[in-house]
Protein backbone atom coordinates (compact mmCIF):
# COMPACT_ATOMS: atom_id res chain seq x y z
CA UNK A 1 0.00 0.00 0.00
CA UNK A 2 1.68 3.22 -0.87
CA UNK A 3 0.39 7.00 0.59
CA UNK A 4 -3.00 7.37 -1.66
CA UNK A 5 -4.80 9.47 0.57
CA UNK A 6 -8.58 9.97 -0.86
CA UNK A 7 -9.53 13.78 -0.56
CA UNK A 8 -13.62 12.60 -1.52
CA UNK A 9 -15.40 10.28 -2.44
CA UNK A 10 -19.18 10.30 -3.92
CA UNK A 11 -21.37 7.67 -5.44
CA UNK A 12 -22.77 7.89 -9.00
CA UNK A 13 -24.61 5.76 -11.70
CA UNK A 14 -23.99 2.60 -8.84
CA UNK A 15 -20.62 2.90 -8.71
CA UNK A 16 -18.39 5.09 -6.88
CA UNK A 17 -16.31 8.39 -7.78
CA UNK A 18 -12.98 8.87 -5.95
CA UNK A 19 -10.30 11.63 -5.88
CA UNK A 20 -7.10 10.97 -4.27
CA UNK A 21 -3.33 12.79 -4.08
CA UNK A 22 -0.41 10.52 -3.37
CA UNK A 23 3.68 11.13 -3.78
CA UNK A 24 4.77 10.31 -6.77
CA UNK A 25 8.42 9.24 -7.41
CA UNK A 26 8.09 9.96 -11.82
CA UNK A 27 6.85 14.16 -10.63
CA UNK A 28 9.03 14.22 -7.27
CA UNK A 29 5.85 15.82 -5.83
CA UNK A 30 2.08 15.17 -4.78
CA UNK A 31 -0.28 14.56 -7.35
CA UNK A 32 -3.98 14.00 -7.99
CA UNK A 33 -6.17 11.94 -9.77
CA UNK A 34 -9.70 10.90 -9.81
CA UNK A 35 -11.05 7.18 -10.11
CA UNK A 36 -14.81 5.78 -11.15
CA UNK A 37 -15.45 2.21 -9.72
CA UNK A 38 -18.37 1.00 -11.77
CA UNK A 39 -20.82 -1.35 -9.57
CA UNK A 40 -19.44 -4.33 -10.93
CA UNK A 41 -15.99 -3.40 -8.92
CA UNK A 42 -17.66 -4.49 -5.94
CA UNK A 43 -17.05 -7.86 -7.03
CA UNK A 44 -14.18 -8.26 -9.59
CA UNK A 45 -11.42 -7.09 -11.43
CA UNK A 46 -11.94 -4.95 -14.27
CA UNK A 47 -10.24 -3.42 -17.29
CA UNK A 48 -9.10 0.22 -16.56
CA UNK A 49 -9.17 3.63 -19.35
CA UNK A 50 -7.77 5.92 -18.44
CA UNK A 51 -8.67 9.77 -19.73
CA UNK A 52 -5.71 12.46 -20.38
CA UNK A 53 -7.54 16.03 -20.26
CA UNK A 54 -6.58 18.99 -21.80
CA UNK A 55 -4.62 22.42 -20.90
CA UNK A 56 -6.13 24.17 -17.80
CA UNK A 57 -7.83 20.76 -16.99
CA UNK A 58 -7.66 18.68 -13.61
CA UNK A 59 -8.46 15.64 -12.46
CA UNK A 60 -11.93 17.00 -11.96
CA UNK A 61 -13.58 18.37 -15.31
CA UNK A 62 -13.86 14.77 -16.88
CA UNK A 63 -15.57 12.97 -13.90
CA UNK A 64 -18.12 16.21 -13.59
CA UNK A 65 -18.62 17.04 -17.64
CA UNK A 66 -18.06 14.22 -19.46
CA UNK A 67 -21.07 12.20 -18.88
CA UNK A 68 -18.69 9.06 -19.28
CA UNK A 69 -19.89 6.97 -15.94
CA UNK A 70 -23.16 5.65 -17.61
CA UNK A 71 -21.48 4.19 -20.15
CA UNK A 72 -18.45 2.85 -18.14
CA UNK A 73 -21.13 1.22 -15.57
CA UNK A 74 -22.85 -0.47 -18.81
CA UNK A 75 -19.87 -1.90 -19.95
CA UNK A 76 -17.92 -3.01 -16.78
CA UNK A 77 -15.04 -0.58 -17.08
CA UNK A 78 -12.92 1.71 -14.19
CA UNK A 79 -12.01 5.11 -15.30
CA UNK A 80 -9.15 6.96 -14.38
CA UNK A 81 -8.04 10.90 -14.91
CA UNK A 82 -5.07 11.87 -13.68
CA UNK A 83 -4.69 16.16 -13.86
CA UNK A 84 -2.55 17.39 -16.11
CA UNK A 85 0.44 18.46 -14.39
CA UNK A 86 2.31 18.60 -11.21
CA UNK A 87 1.05 21.57 -9.40
CA UNK A 88 2.98 24.00 -6.73
CA UNK A 89 6.07 22.56 -7.61
CA UNK A 90 7.83 26.11 -6.84
CA UNK A 91 9.59 26.18 -10.57
CA UNK A 92 9.59 30.11 -11.40
CA UNK A 93 7.14 30.99 -14.10
CA UNK A 94 4.82 27.71 -13.40
CA UNK A 95 1.99 29.80 -13.84
CA UNK A 96 2.62 32.26 -15.83
CA UNK A 97 1.18 30.55 -19.29
CA UNK A 98 -1.85 28.74 -19.43
CA UNK A 99 -0.61 26.58 -22.60
CA UNK A 100 2.57 26.09 -20.22
CA UNK A 101 3.59 24.81 -16.91
CA UNK A 102 0.77 24.21 -14.45
CA UNK A 103 -2.31 22.34 -16.03
CA UNK A 104 -0.03 22.20 -19.34
CA UNK A 105 2.37 18.98 -18.65
CA UNK A 106 1.83 17.95 -22.33
CA UNK A 107 2.46 14.36 -21.42
CA UNK A 108 5.97 14.61 -21.74
CA UNK A 109 9.29 13.78 -19.63
CA UNK A 110 11.28 16.99 -19.50
CA UNK A 111 14.93 17.09 -19.88
CA UNK A 112 15.57 20.16 -19.72
CA UNK A 113 16.13 22.87 -16.50
CA UNK A 114 14.32 23.50 -14.86
CA UNK A 115 11.37 21.87 -15.76
CA UNK A 116 12.65 17.89 -15.31
CA UNK A 117 12.62 17.86 -11.96
CA UNK A 118 9.02 17.37 -11.61
CA UNK A 119 7.40 17.37 -15.13
CA UNK A 120 7.75 14.42 -16.04
CA UNK A 121 4.20 13.35 -16.99
CA UNK A 122 4.92 10.98 -19.29
CA UNK A 123 6.97 8.86 -17.13
CA UNK A 124 3.53 9.02 -14.87
CA UNK A 125 0.90 7.98 -17.00
CA UNK A 126 2.66 4.87 -18.43
CA UNK A 127 4.25 3.65 -15.63
CA UNK A 128 3.77 4.68 -12.18
CA UNK A 129 -0.16 5.35 -12.11
CA UNK A 130 -1.35 2.21 -13.52
CA UNK A 131 1.04 0.37 -11.39
CA UNK A 132 -0.34 2.03 -8.11
CA UNK A 133 -3.79 1.71 -10.17
CA UNK A 134 -3.15 -1.96 -10.29
CA UNK A 135 -1.79 -1.95 -6.14
CA UNK A 136 -5.39 -0.47 -4.94
CA UNK A 137 -7.96 -0.63 -7.19
CA UNK A 138 -9.71 -3.96 -8.59
CA UNK A 139 -8.54 -4.23 -12.39
CA UNK A 140 -6.77 -6.20 -14.82
CA UNK A 141 -3.82 -6.01 -16.74
CA UNK A 142 -6.02 -4.98 -19.74
CA UNK A 143 -5.91 -1.01 -20.33
CA UNK A 144 -7.19 1.71 -22.50
CA UNK A 145 -6.60 5.62 -23.55
CA UNK A 146 -8.02 8.18 -24.19
CA UNK A 147 -8.11 11.57 -24.05
CA UNK A 148 -9.28 15.99 -25.65
CA UNK A 149 -6.93 17.98 -26.82
CA UNK A 150 -3.52 17.65 -25.13
CA UNK A 151 -4.55 15.16 -23.75
CA UNK A 152 -5.84 13.65 -26.75
CA UNK A 153 -2.12 14.19 -27.75
CA UNK A 154 -1.04 12.33 -24.74
CA UNK A 155 -3.53 9.15 -25.18
CA UNK A 156 -2.32 8.99 -28.97
CA UNK A 157 1.52 9.20 -27.94
CA UNK A 158 1.16 6.72 -25.12
CA UNK A 159 -0.80 4.02 -27.26
CA UNK A 160 1.48 3.86 -29.93
CA UNK A 161 4.96 3.59 -27.94
CA UNK A 162 2.76 1.18 -25.93
CA UNK A 163 0.91 -0.81 -27.78
CA UNK A 164 1.42 -3.69 -25.67
CA UNK A 165 0.43 -2.03 -23.08
CA UNK A 166 -3.05 0.05 -24.40
CA UNK A 167 -5.65 -3.05 -26.22
CA UNK A 168 -7.15 0.26 -27.01
CA UNK A 169 -6.95 3.84 -27.81
CA UNK A 170 -9.24 6.71 -28.88
CA UNK A 171 -8.89 10.90 -28.76
CA UNK A 172 -11.14 13.81 -29.07
CA UNK A 173 -9.83 16.55 -30.86
CA UNK A 174 -5.93 15.40 -30.22
CA UNK A 175 -3.37 17.87 -31.11
CA UNK A 176 -2.32 15.33 -33.64
CA UNK A 177 0.92 16.83 -34.96
CA UNK A 178 2.54 18.60 -31.97
CA UNK A 179 5.61 19.53 -34.16
CA UNK A 180 3.71 21.54 -36.19
CA UNK A 181 1.18 23.97 -34.10
CA UNK A 182 2.82 26.44 -31.92
CA UNK A 183 1.72 24.78 -28.31
CA UNK A 184 3.53 21.53 -29.63
CA UNK A 185 6.41 23.87 -30.22
CA UNK A 186 6.44 26.05 -27.07
CA UNK A 187 5.52 22.79 -24.93
CA UNK A 188 8.33 20.68 -26.75
CA UNK A 189 10.72 23.78 -26.94
CA UNK A 190 10.78 24.06 -23.21
CA UNK A 191 10.34 20.92 -21.89
CA UNK A 192 12.45 19.27 -24.18
CA UNK A 193 14.99 21.66 -26.15
CA UNK A 194 15.82 22.70 -29.19
CA UNK A 195 16.82 19.44 -31.09
CA UNK A 196 13.75 19.15 -33.20
CA UNK A 197 14.86 15.15 -32.83
CA UNK A 198 14.06 14.55 -29.60
CA UNK A 199 10.42 15.92 -30.24
CA UNK A 200 9.96 13.22 -32.95
CA UNK A 201 8.75 10.55 -29.59
CA UNK A 202 6.12 12.96 -28.45
CA UNK A 203 4.00 13.73 -32.07
CA UNK A 204 1.34 11.31 -32.98
CA UNK A 205 2.30 12.13 -36.21
CA UNK A 206 5.62 10.90 -36.53
CA UNK A 207 5.26 7.80 -34.62
CA UNK A 208 2.81 6.22 -36.09
CA UNK A 209 5.01 6.34 -39.09
CA UNK A 210 8.08 4.67 -37.46
CA UNK A 211 5.63 1.72 -35.96
CA UNK A 212 1.95 1.67 -36.03
CA UNK A 213 -0.54 0.92 -33.64
CA UNK A 214 -1.71 -2.51 -34.25
CA UNK A 215 -5.83 -1.81 -33.97
CA UNK A 216 -7.88 0.54 -35.42
CA UNK A 217 -7.64 4.30 -33.53
CA UNK A 218 -11.02 6.31 -33.17
CA UNK A 219 -10.80 9.88 -33.47
CA UNK A 220 -13.76 12.58 -33.21
CA UNK A 221 -13.34 16.36 -34.19
CA UNK A 222 -15.66 19.02 -34.57
CA UNK A 223 -15.54 21.16 -37.41
CA UNK A 224 -16.64 23.95 -35.71
CA UNK A 225 -13.58 23.96 -33.33
CA UNK A 226 -11.76 26.68 -33.42
CA UNK A 227 -8.17 25.03 -32.97
CA UNK A 228 -8.71 22.96 -35.78
CA UNK A 229 -6.79 24.49 -38.31
CA UNK A 230 -4.27 26.04 -36.10
CA UNK A 231 -3.55 23.72 -33.85
CA UNK A 232 -5.24 20.01 -34.01
CA UNK A 233 -4.35 19.13 -37.52
CA UNK A 234 -5.81 15.55 -37.58
CA UNK A 235 -5.46 15.99 -40.98
CA UNK A 236 -1.90 15.65 -40.72
CA UNK A 237 -2.08 12.53 -38.69
CA UNK A 238 -4.56 11.03 -41.55
CA UNK A 239 -2.22 11.63 -43.90
CA UNK A 240 0.31 10.27 -42.03
CA UNK A 241 -1.93 6.85 -41.32
CA UNK A 242 -2.45 6.36 -44.73
CA UNK A 243 1.05 6.45 -45.50
CA UNK A 244 1.31 3.27 -43.26
CA UNK A 245 -1.97 1.07 -43.39
CA UNK A 246 -3.04 2.64 -40.06
CA UNK A 247 -6.82 1.56 -39.24
CA UNK A 248 -7.88 5.01 -38.36
CA UNK A 249 -11.77 5.94 -37.95
CA UNK A 250 -11.69 9.99 -37.86
CA UNK A 251 -14.92 11.29 -37.77
CA UNK A 252 -15.39 15.09 -38.60
CA UNK A 253 -18.22 16.24 -36.99
CA UNK A 254 -20.59 18.89 -38.04
CA UNK A 255 -21.09 22.13 -35.97
CA UNK A 256 -19.60 20.80 -33.07
CA UNK A 257 -16.70 22.58 -30.67
CA UNK A 258 -13.85 21.79 -28.41
CA UNK A 259 -16.25 22.02 -25.71
CA UNK A 260 -16.60 19.31 -23.57
CA UNK A 261 -20.33 19.58 -24.68
CA UNK A 262 -18.77 17.72 -28.04
CA UNK A 263 -16.73 14.81 -25.99
CA UNK A 264 -19.82 14.22 -23.66
CA UNK A 265 -22.33 13.77 -26.89
CA UNK A 266 -19.61 11.11 -28.48
CA UNK A 267 -18.24 9.39 -25.19
CA UNK A 268 -20.97 6.77 -25.79
CA UNK A 269 -19.20 5.40 -28.90
CA UNK A 270 -15.65 6.12 -26.98
CA UNK A 271 -16.48 3.65 -24.20
CA UNK A 272 -17.89 0.95 -26.85
CA UNK A 273 -14.83 1.42 -28.81
CA UNK A 274 -12.72 0.49 -25.73
CA UNK A 275 -14.96 -1.99 -24.11
CA UNK A 276 -14.67 -4.13 -27.46
CA UNK A 277 -11.24 -4.25 -27.15
CA UNK A 278 -10.79 -4.38 -23.38
CA UNK A 279 -12.97 -7.36 -23.28
CA UNK A 280 -12.10 -8.81 -26.67
CA UNK A 281 -9.68 -11.48 -27.03
CA UNK A 282 -6.43 -10.14 -29.09
CA UNK B 1 -39.01 39.81 -30.62
CA UNK B 2 -37.59 40.96 -27.42
CA UNK B 3 -34.20 42.69 -26.21
CA UNK B 4 -32.51 38.66 -26.23
CA UNK B 5 -28.50 38.41 -26.69
CA UNK B 6 -27.03 35.06 -27.87
CA UNK B 7 -23.90 35.19 -25.31
CA UNK B 8 -22.62 31.52 -27.14
CA UNK B 9 -23.89 28.32 -28.45
CA UNK B 10 -22.34 25.19 -28.99
CA UNK B 11 -23.66 21.94 -30.23
CA UNK B 12 -24.68 19.42 -28.09
CA UNK B 13 -26.36 15.81 -29.05
CA UNK B 14 -27.23 16.96 -32.61
CA UNK B 15 -29.14 19.77 -30.78
CA UNK B 16 -27.87 23.17 -29.65
CA UNK B 17 -27.11 25.04 -26.33
CA UNK B 18 -27.47 28.49 -26.43
CA UNK B 19 -26.64 31.21 -23.37
CA UNK B 20 -29.00 34.44 -23.33
CA UNK B 21 -29.12 37.53 -21.55
CA UNK B 22 -31.85 39.57 -21.73
CA UNK B 23 -33.50 42.86 -19.59
CA UNK B 24 -36.12 41.23 -17.29
CA UNK B 25 -39.30 43.33 -16.12
CA UNK B 26 -40.08 41.10 -13.34
CA UNK B 27 -35.85 41.19 -12.10
CA UNK B 28 -35.62 44.99 -13.07
CA UNK B 29 -32.37 44.38 -14.82
CA UNK B 30 -30.03 41.54 -16.77
CA UNK B 31 -31.06 37.89 -16.34
CA UNK B 32 -29.37 34.85 -17.94
CA UNK B 33 -30.48 31.75 -18.72
CA UNK B 34 -29.63 29.20 -20.54
CA UNK B 35 -31.74 26.69 -23.54
CA UNK B 36 -31.07 23.18 -25.13
CA UNK B 37 -32.83 22.78 -28.56
CA UNK B 38 -32.77 19.44 -29.51
CA UNK B 39 -32.41 17.84 -33.15
CA UNK B 40 -36.63 17.78 -33.34
CA UNK B 41 -36.96 21.83 -32.96
CA UNK B 42 -35.34 22.13 -36.46
CA UNK B 43 -38.49 21.09 -37.89
CA UNK B 44 -41.59 21.27 -34.62
CA UNK B 45 -42.72 22.55 -31.58
CA UNK B 46 -41.46 21.22 -28.79
CA UNK B 47 -42.86 21.21 -25.11
CA UNK B 48 -40.53 22.52 -22.64
CA UNK B 49 -39.05 22.08 -19.40
CA UNK B 50 -37.53 24.27 -17.00
CA UNK B 51 -34.30 23.70 -14.78
CA UNK B 52 -34.75 25.90 -11.57
CA UNK B 53 -31.08 25.29 -9.88
CA UNK B 54 -30.01 25.09 -6.39
CA UNK B 55 -28.24 27.47 -3.93
CA UNK B 56 -24.88 29.22 -5.67
CA UNK B 57 -25.55 27.95 -9.05
CA UNK B 58 -25.82 29.78 -12.66
CA UNK B 59 -27.69 29.45 -15.94
CA UNK B 60 -24.81 27.05 -16.56
CA UNK B 61 -24.37 24.04 -13.91
CA UNK B 62 -27.25 22.06 -15.18
CA UNK B 63 -26.19 22.33 -19.00
CA UNK B 64 -22.43 21.55 -18.20
CA UNK B 65 -23.24 18.78 -15.51
CA UNK B 66 -26.61 16.88 -15.18
CA UNK B 67 -26.20 15.19 -18.47
CA UNK B 68 -29.76 16.02 -19.47
CA UNK B 69 -29.09 16.65 -23.12
CA UNK B 70 -29.08 13.15 -24.62
CA UNK B 71 -32.37 12.65 -22.78
CA UNK B 72 -33.89 15.76 -24.03
CA UNK B 73 -32.82 14.82 -27.33
CA UNK B 74 -34.41 11.13 -26.99
CA UNK B 75 -37.71 12.61 -26.22
CA UNK B 76 -37.94 16.11 -28.19
CA UNK B 77 -37.61 18.69 -25.08
CA UNK B 78 -36.41 21.95 -25.18
CA UNK B 79 -34.63 22.32 -22.05
CA UNK B 80 -34.36 25.76 -20.12
CA UNK B 81 -32.35 26.51 -17.02
CA UNK B 82 -32.47 30.42 -15.79
CA UNK B 83 -30.08 31.67 -12.77
CA UNK B 84 -30.95 31.12 -9.43
CA UNK B 85 -31.06 35.15 -9.08
CA UNK B 86 -30.32 38.90 -10.07
CA UNK B 87 -26.91 39.81 -9.45
CA UNK B 88 -24.94 42.97 -9.35
CA UNK B 89 -28.41 44.98 -8.61
CA UNK B 90 -26.04 47.31 -6.10
CA UNK B 91 -28.23 46.15 -3.26
CA UNK B 92 -25.91 46.53 -0.30
CA UNK B 93 -24.69 42.95 1.04
CA UNK B 94 -26.39 41.11 -1.77
CA UNK B 95 -23.00 39.43 -2.25
CA UNK B 96 -22.31 39.06 1.66
CA UNK B 97 -23.84 35.57 2.12
CA UNK B 98 -23.95 32.24 -0.51
CA UNK B 99 -27.15 31.06 0.94
CA UNK B 100 -29.02 34.38 0.53
CA UNK B 101 -29.12 37.19 -2.25
CA UNK B 102 -26.61 36.53 -5.29
CA UNK B 103 -27.27 32.84 -6.14
CA UNK B 104 -30.16 32.25 -3.70
CA UNK B 105 -33.33 33.73 -4.75
CA UNK B 106 -35.31 31.26 -3.67
CA UNK B 107 -37.99 31.88 -6.66
CA UNK B 108 -39.87 34.22 -4.50
CA UNK B 109 -41.11 37.64 -4.86
CA UNK B 110 -39.52 40.01 -2.46
CA UNK B 111 -42.19 42.29 -0.65
CA UNK B 112 -39.23 43.76 2.01
CA UNK B 113 -36.85 46.40 1.21
CA UNK B 114 -34.37 46.50 -0.08
CA UNK B 115 -34.93 43.12 -1.64
CA UNK B 116 -38.55 43.70 -3.32
CA UNK B 117 -37.24 46.05 -6.26
CA UNK B 118 -35.02 43.14 -7.94
CA UNK B 119 -35.67 39.82 -5.95
CA UNK B 120 -38.83 38.80 -7.88
CA UNK B 121 -37.39 35.01 -9.29
CA UNK B 122 -41.23 33.95 -8.86
CA UNK B 123 -42.81 35.96 -11.64
CA UNK B 124 -39.75 35.60 -13.53
CA UNK B 125 -39.97 31.97 -13.89
CA UNK B 126 -43.33 31.71 -13.98
CA UNK B 127 -44.31 34.96 -16.03
CA UNK B 128 -41.90 36.60 -17.83
CA UNK B 129 -39.37 33.74 -18.79
CA UNK B 130 -41.85 31.66 -20.62
CA UNK B 131 -43.13 34.65 -22.15
CA UNK B 132 -40.40 34.90 -23.93
CA UNK B 133 -39.50 31.16 -24.66
CA UNK B 134 -42.46 31.29 -26.21
CA UNK B 135 -41.74 34.26 -27.96
CA UNK B 136 -38.27 33.42 -29.47
CA UNK B 137 -38.15 29.54 -29.29
CA UNK B 138 -40.05 26.52 -31.13
CA UNK B 139 -41.84 25.49 -28.02
CA UNK B 140 -45.56 24.25 -27.62
CA UNK B 141 -47.48 25.31 -24.50
CA UNK B 142 -47.21 22.05 -22.46
CA UNK B 143 -44.35 22.76 -20.08
CA UNK B 144 -43.04 20.97 -17.10
CA UNK B 145 -40.68 22.16 -14.17
CA UNK B 146 -37.81 20.74 -12.01
CA UNK B 147 -35.14 21.41 -9.97
CA UNK B 148 -32.38 20.42 -7.36
CA UNK B 149 -32.39 21.48 -3.66
CA UNK B 150 -33.62 25.09 -3.32
CA UNK B 151 -34.37 24.96 -7.56
CA UNK B 152 -36.22 21.47 -6.39
CA UNK B 153 -38.64 23.59 -4.42
CA UNK B 154 -39.03 26.47 -6.64
CA UNK B 155 -39.99 23.46 -8.67
CA UNK B 156 -42.46 22.03 -6.33
CA UNK B 157 -43.44 25.65 -5.69
CA UNK B 158 -44.39 26.61 -9.01
CA UNK B 159 -46.34 23.31 -9.92
CA UNK B 160 -47.96 23.39 -6.75
CA UNK B 161 -49.69 26.86 -7.73
CA UNK B 162 -50.13 26.60 -11.14
CA UNK B 163 -50.99 23.09 -12.19
CA UNK B 164 -53.05 23.81 -15.60
CA UNK B 165 -49.61 25.54 -16.28
CA UNK B 166 -47.57 22.91 -15.64
CA UNK B 167 -48.16 19.58 -16.75
CA UNK B 168 -45.17 17.54 -14.91
CA UNK B 169 -43.14 18.21 -12.14
CA UNK B 170 -40.02 16.42 -10.05
CA UNK B 171 -37.62 17.13 -8.18
CA UNK B 172 -33.72 16.30 -7.02
CA UNK B 173 -33.42 16.46 -2.80
CA UNK B 174 -35.39 19.41 -2.92
CA UNK B 175 -35.78 22.06 0.22
CA UNK B 176 -39.31 20.41 1.08
CA UNK B 177 -40.51 22.05 4.27
CA UNK B 178 -38.61 25.81 4.27
CA UNK B 179 -40.38 27.03 6.94
CA UNK B 180 -39.08 24.60 8.99
CA UNK B 181 -35.45 24.73 8.10
CA UNK B 182 -32.50 27.66 8.73
CA UNK B 183 -32.05 27.72 4.97
CA UNK B 184 -35.79 28.74 4.32
CA UNK B 185 -36.19 30.59 7.40
CA UNK B 186 -33.38 32.65 6.60
CA UNK B 187 -34.56 33.45 2.72
CA UNK B 188 -38.26 34.19 3.84
CA UNK B 189 -37.84 36.46 7.03
CA UNK B 190 -35.50 38.49 4.60
CA UNK B 191 -37.40 38.10 1.12
CA UNK B 192 -40.86 38.53 2.60
CA UNK B 193 -40.58 39.94 6.50
CA UNK B 194 -41.88 38.37 9.59
CA UNK B 195 -45.40 37.47 9.09
CA UNK B 196 -45.16 33.33 8.46
CA UNK B 197 -48.85 33.73 6.65
CA UNK B 198 -47.15 34.93 3.71
CA UNK B 199 -44.32 32.07 3.92
CA UNK B 200 -47.07 29.37 3.09
CA UNK B 201 -47.88 30.03 -0.54
CA UNK B 202 -43.42 29.32 -1.01
CA UNK B 203 -43.68 26.13 0.74
CA UNK B 204 -44.41 22.78 -0.68
CA UNK B 205 -45.42 20.91 2.36
CA UNK B 206 -47.86 23.88 3.46
CA UNK B 207 -49.13 24.10 -0.17
CA UNK B 208 -50.18 20.66 -1.03
CA UNK B 209 -52.12 20.54 1.89
CA UNK B 210 -54.17 23.39 0.49
CA UNK B 211 -54.23 22.24 -3.37
CA UNK B 212 -52.75 18.56 -3.98
CA UNK B 213 -51.36 18.56 -7.65
CA UNK B 214 -53.43 16.69 -10.20
CA UNK B 215 -50.66 14.32 -11.33
CA UNK B 216 -47.79 11.82 -9.38
CA UNK B 217 -44.94 14.33 -8.24
CA UNK B 218 -41.44 12.37 -8.34
CA UNK B 219 -38.82 13.41 -5.67
CA UNK B 220 -35.15 11.79 -5.63
CA UNK B 221 -33.52 12.06 -2.34
CA UNK B 222 -29.81 10.44 -1.79
CA UNK B 223 -29.79 8.75 1.80
CA UNK B 224 -25.70 10.24 2.19
CA UNK B 225 -27.00 13.64 1.35
CA UNK B 226 -25.78 15.76 4.56
CA UNK B 227 -28.30 18.27 4.14
CA UNK B 228 -31.15 15.53 4.46
CA UNK B 229 -32.09 15.70 8.02
CA UNK B 230 -31.27 19.48 8.85
CA UNK B 231 -32.15 21.29 5.67
CA UNK B 232 -34.59 18.85 2.80
CA UNK B 233 -36.57 17.45 5.16
CA UNK B 234 -38.56 15.52 2.53
CA UNK B 235 -40.39 13.18 5.05
CA UNK B 236 -42.21 16.58 6.16
CA UNK B 237 -43.28 16.27 2.33
CA UNK B 238 -44.17 13.11 2.72
CA UNK B 239 -46.28 13.51 5.50
CA UNK B 240 -48.61 16.53 4.11
CA UNK B 241 -48.87 14.70 0.47
CA UNK B 242 -50.07 11.14 2.48
CA UNK B 243 -52.33 13.87 4.45
CA UNK B 244 -54.24 14.56 1.36
CA UNK B 245 -53.90 11.66 -0.86
CA UNK B 246 -51.35 13.33 -3.11
CA UNK B 247 -49.49 11.04 -5.68
CA UNK B 248 -45.90 11.03 -4.90
CA UNK B 249 -42.79 8.80 -5.56
CA UNK B 250 -40.38 9.81 -3.46
CA UNK B 251 -37.14 7.74 -3.56
CA UNK B 252 -34.56 7.78 -1.33
CA UNK B 253 -31.41 6.30 -3.04
CA UNK B 254 -28.81 4.57 -1.17
CA UNK B 255 -25.09 6.09 -1.17
CA UNK B 256 -25.46 9.49 -3.14
CA UNK B 257 -24.76 12.69 -2.06
CA UNK B 258 -26.54 16.26 -3.15
CA UNK B 259 -24.00 16.97 -5.99
CA UNK B 260 -24.37 16.44 -9.72
CA UNK B 261 -23.23 13.15 -9.72
CA UNK B 262 -26.60 12.25 -7.96
CA UNK B 263 -28.67 14.33 -10.15
CA UNK B 264 -26.53 12.74 -13.65
CA UNK B 265 -27.82 9.63 -12.16
CA UNK B 266 -31.24 10.04 -12.20
CA UNK B 267 -31.54 12.32 -14.95
CA UNK B 268 -33.06 9.87 -17.49
CA UNK B 269 -35.83 8.81 -15.32
CA UNK B 270 -36.82 12.11 -14.43
CA UNK B 271 -36.57 12.96 -18.08
CA UNK B 272 -38.61 10.22 -18.80
CA UNK B 273 -41.52 10.81 -16.10
CA UNK B 274 -41.31 14.43 -18.07
CA UNK B 275 -41.71 13.07 -21.37
CA UNK B 276 -44.66 11.05 -21.09
CA UNK B 277 -46.53 13.87 -19.23
CA UNK B 278 -45.97 16.02 -21.47
CA UNK B 279 -46.85 14.13 -24.69
CA UNK B 280 -49.58 12.32 -22.92
CA UNK B 281 -53.04 13.31 -23.22
CA UNK B 282 -54.11 15.06 -20.28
Amino acid sequence: MTDLTLISETTCFGGTIGFYSHTSKACNGTMKFSVYQPPQAKTRSLPVLYFLSGLTCTEENFMAKAGAQQFAAQHGLVLVAPDTSPRDTGIPGEDADWDFGTGAGFYVDATTEPWQKHYRMYSYVVEELPALIAQNFPVTDRQGIFGHSMGGHGALVCALRNPDRYQSVSAFAPIAAPMQCAWGQKAFSNYLGDNTEDWRRYDASQLVRVAPYPRMILIDQGRSDRFLTSQLLPQEFEKACAEVGQSLNLRMQEGYDHSYYFIATFMEDHIQHHAEALYGSD
